[in-house]
């Protein structure tokens, strides 16, 4: 569905004769670089793998970053605990390109891991109207930024079961306030009560879902 | 793709028995509520067609606000000029339900108006490299968190043609930072350089565009 092409039908064109491209094309694992200072400023440090914790690097928190490749969770706290945010490939120059959420008070990145079984194009979810996978159902394998315009009633989601790929879903349409990962390999899928998706969840509201890109 | 099916896998079930639901199902004409108190309290005004300026209500700014049915855009500033804010079917009770912008001091929703064109089904975009739709090129028809993962070098958009359907990009990758409103019936769907597609845009930034849901 994406492509890039050498011609412009509008007008002719400098630029470069470009095939097809695919994700991954430049690194093979997952790799994310953050920094201590706003802009991509001060200490520098590249990653493949999980960090635990920035603190033991001598950062304060993670006040920049760039995905590189894969996808990426980040964590408000220590230990991967606390706020939730998806992190896809691009620049997030300060903290308020990856939180958008204004009404949460700290502004701390401390811990990240990635996200290993996002996958776009084959992801399957089943959101539950009550906890413990009860009440009315909804199959999903696309992108909702509204529930309720696809016809989910309420602004609630009582449990989920993960198929197939990773899923974050937000509190608010069009992907904003808290957000919650929903992965295929934790957890076998499941996710039967707000206390499962995340540590900072305090309701069931959730109203809008998609897939996590890779 | 999107059903609720009267049982579960996973147990027996006592919700009632619901076919396959559409969008627009109670409302058949785009409809939103807007109150000028946080949490849906205070003065109440309901809209079905768009308002130029809730200053002529009496209303300092809008506080928070329900969508009923449709899309629609809302503005920072009366007569749709300023930041933009996409509103998709669902329940905002506060600013930071629909700004998911933490850096921009301005707390205001003053103008709003429906987006026409949406389709969530059919939605089709070219992005081009240049201003003037010039350079490199890609077609779009489905919801891209990260144009980088996609293949898109950079974190800059410089023109777009909608061909069908409205789009709304982003600033910051995962739908973040400001969002800019791309629609087919404006303009004729052609958005040739920042200026056009946002009073509030000072760069070609862009990292993220999705099909906006009605």
């Amino acid at each position: 569905a994406f492509e890039h092409r050498e011609s412009s039908q509008k007008s002719s064109v400098t630029g470069a004769v470009l095939g097809k491209l695919d994700c991954w094309s430049h690194y093979h694992v997952a790799t994310i670089v953050v920094w201590d200072e706003e802009g991509f400023q001060g200490r520098r440090h590249e990653f493949t793998a999980e960090c635990p914790s920035v603190l033991e690097l001598g950062f304060e928190t993670v006040r920049s970053l760039k995905v590189l490749s894969g996808a990426w969770v980040g964590f408000e706290h220590a230990g991967f605990q606390g706020q939730q945010y998806v992190l896809e490939r691009g620049e997030y120059p300060s903290w308020d390109a990856w939180s958008g959420n204004t009404s949460y008070p700290a502004e701390r990145l401390t811990s990240f891991r990635p996200v290993a079984c996002a996958n776009h194009r084959d992801s399957r979810l089943t959101i539950f109207e009550q906890e413990n996978f009860l009440g009315r159902k909804g199959e999903l394998s696309d992108d909702y930024p509204s529930l309720q315009a696809m016809g989910w009633d309420g602004n609630e989601v009582g449990s989920f079961h993960v198929h197939s790929g990773a899923w974050v879903c937000s509190q608010f349409p069009g992907y904003r306030g808290f957000q919650y990962v929903l992965e295929c390999d934790h957890h076998s899928g499941d996710y039967k009560h707000f206390r499962e998706w995340g540590s900072h969840a305090q309701t069931f509201q959730v109203q809008s879902i998609r897939r996590i890109q890779q």
